[in-house]
């Protein structure tokens, strides 16, 4: 039976997370390794700098004290489990995770991970401010499970699962895209502590650049999954050549 | 007269900033915000849940009180700063940022934020566990950012220098290079707190699986200055075709 | 019907604290605003850099995210409930809160600053590593909240009560006590990271030095609850004049 | 030679601590270990869930990464200092330190954990929103600690002094005093973050209550040094009788 390790960077006690862990039982033995606390827009962040924690959850999950969601797919495939996991899910997360946010996102560094570390993996979010249909993208995250169980994707891809807050029969289907890009950030914003101190607040995202057909935006939009495949190595390939030229404007 | 944004993951007191300083001021107008920590491993973590501060530190350079190297260059280019700077220069980290690693690293993280923001952007490392030449890695940095300011870049791309610790003569030349590959990192290294409870420590990164000729670890073993460009866009676009026949293996 | 404020510094999802608002809800109505994580040491630390966000958990307790017992108390009695409560009980503690500990206790902290904003207050400690009678330390805060609804306590004063981990019947009874003390701490515990760079733990709290009759430790070795009265008003009187004589040996 | 601790909690590169770095060099061997940042409002939290860091600032100070103030005199005392130190002088902070404040205080904090570890101690502050005179408090601390070599304090006693922020010449003198005691702080002061959701911030302390002569608030209000003896035992003892029949309100 195979072992799936879900995480996710809403903490253990995210009701995303006990639906993946609910919809993923039938299909393989599910092992939880959360952070403690919300830790959304922790990115790949790794604690490096004191030793980690892991507590058991009153809903019997384990959760890593100040642990980002990285370090918890990093600890549990690499010792604090019994066996090495064979799979990871992170998700289900609270709000997209789309465009450029995929940077960010903690829930899609969780996979990227597991990937890293050699297991498939997938990432999950459930798309709305305060979505309520977890059970859609569980579903949607049980269905792509069972085929990761079979059919492996290429070394260094995971995928990017956002799932429309819709009832499952209302979901129109999956389609695979692009990562869409939003327009720059709003301006930071300035705001003053009690003490008449200045403090300044990270502004909201932009809105939506490209969010054309093919993009993540427009699937989900349009009632549909959107499945980004994402790619770990960052390289820029197609640049490799033309970088050389580009050297000799500058030369050492 | 060009508006070069400095920032760093070492925190805004590292040696390698000062020198970058120094060395970029006859390009341009040189403003510094940084963390008022070392927040290496911070990746693009980026701080939601709380207004951040601002502070001068002796040395004249910015500093965000508990921020991390994507909060620096975020409130820089979107209001902190009396004008939007021109470009983001990110370094001169203590250590190399080559490989996997690049994931993690709040020095490529805030070079990304940059161009994410508009704005040309290089991260620079000198390779070495207690670097010294910090001087070398600043005159490469100049070199490149005098070619910045005549020749752009391509949208969602910047480059990833990494230096070898040498005197400036005794570098080799500039090389054009992928990321290399580790290989899985080293397994969780348990311990104890004086309580005897455990605890644990994240292992060290795994050996070099990929770092033949072509990559950035074969360059900097050889005496050259590494450049990778990175993409921005995450998405594996030679893989969209191929998953929507993969997603036939397991309908909705 | 007053209005009975509970915090602890183990977390809100602390059995001690679901036992002590079992407890309690007879005598009034209960509100709990606890800190989201294990504060165990926070002593009267009082976030003022940031703002904090209170939340509802599953168990319908209100939590501070990050925030210390302190800080919560704070809140709860300037403004985030719609009433001010009447009373607060802090607690009941993972382990004993005695002698010199109580320095340091985020419990007896919660409890200060109750007292502080004109409320009376009680810190409740459960004695032992793990203990198990949360019921019987539940009882016995039950009993003395009963008490200080009828019979109020001087200002600046509030309880520390330890109680051993018995059943209800086997508790010998109350004592009042003063703290014990207890010899310095054990050094310092070196150890070292994955890299080889040295760390240290804070060592060991030292044996008990003073802990003859009268005292916390007495008490609740020999079975008995301890309740000791605690001072919040920390000049020391009994010195005063003699300072002034002192202070002739090193004129100005 | 003594060997004089020197801490604080505004951080290791805070001019006070530098002013009074200086003004001690003549009377003994000054060592500086103190917190990385500015923890003001630590109070006497102790690191207990994970080990700390020592480093080296470029000033020649040593400083603990996360470290509070608390923390900094325990490590110094109990191992990470070549020698233990035989006194600890804290300070000297940015602002007053005086009445209700003093509970919260990381610079009154790490003078406690000085004396609870067996060290005479003393804290200073100056007083003041951003004061300027640190070599005032520089110089009247010197004469304290003059006077400390010589003539030992009781068991459990430290000095809290507090400095108008003028200069020397103009002090008027010194006058031993007790705490004075502020009006309840202010109501929690409610904001919004960019989403839209509520946060608070902890309210501004209340005005001055008790004030009156005898106060250190009138000593320092009126010219003086205010000297106030603190006690490191908090055991009500002039209420232990009392508290006995007290307790005859709620029987077991």
């Amino acid at each position: 039976m195979p072992r799936i390790l879900l995480s996710n960077d809403d903490g253990y006690l995210a009701p995303g997370l006990a639906a993946l862990a609910k919809a993923l039982e039938p299909l393989g033995e599910v092992q939880v390794v959360a952070p403690e606390q919300d830790r959304s827009g922790a990115s790949n962040s790794l604690t490096l700098d004191r030793p980690l924690r892991v507590r058991t959850g009153l809903n019997g999950f384990l959760y890593l004290v100040g642990g980002t969601p990285t370090d918890c797919v990093h600890l549990a495939a690499t010792g604090i489990l019994p066996e090495v996991p064979d799979m990871v899910v992170s998700g289900i997360n609270r709000g997209a995770n789309m465009g450029d946010d995929v940077l960010y996102s903690g829930t899609v560094a969780a996979a990227m991970e597991g990937r890293f570390l050699g297991l498939p993996a997938i990432a999950v979010s459930l798309v709305g401010r305060d979505p309520e249909h977890y059970d859609s993208a569980a579903r949607v995250a049980a269905d792509l499970v069972r085929g990761l169980l079979s059919n492996p994707l290429p070394a260094d891809t995971i995928l990017n699962v956002n799932v429309p807050d819709l009832p499952y029969a209302q979901l129109r289907g999956r389609e695979v895209t692009r990562l869409g890009r939003r327009h720059k950030s709003e301006w930071v914003i300035p705001a003053a502590d009690p003490r008449g101190e200045p403090v300044y607040w990270i502004g909201p995202s932009g809105r939506e650049a490209d969010a054309g057909p093919g993009t993540d935006f427009d699937a989900v939009r349009r009632g549909y999954v959107s499945i980004t495949p994402l790619d770990l190595d960052m390289t820029r390939y197609r640049f490799l050549e033309s970088l050389s030229e580009w050297l000799q404007c500058c030369p050492m």
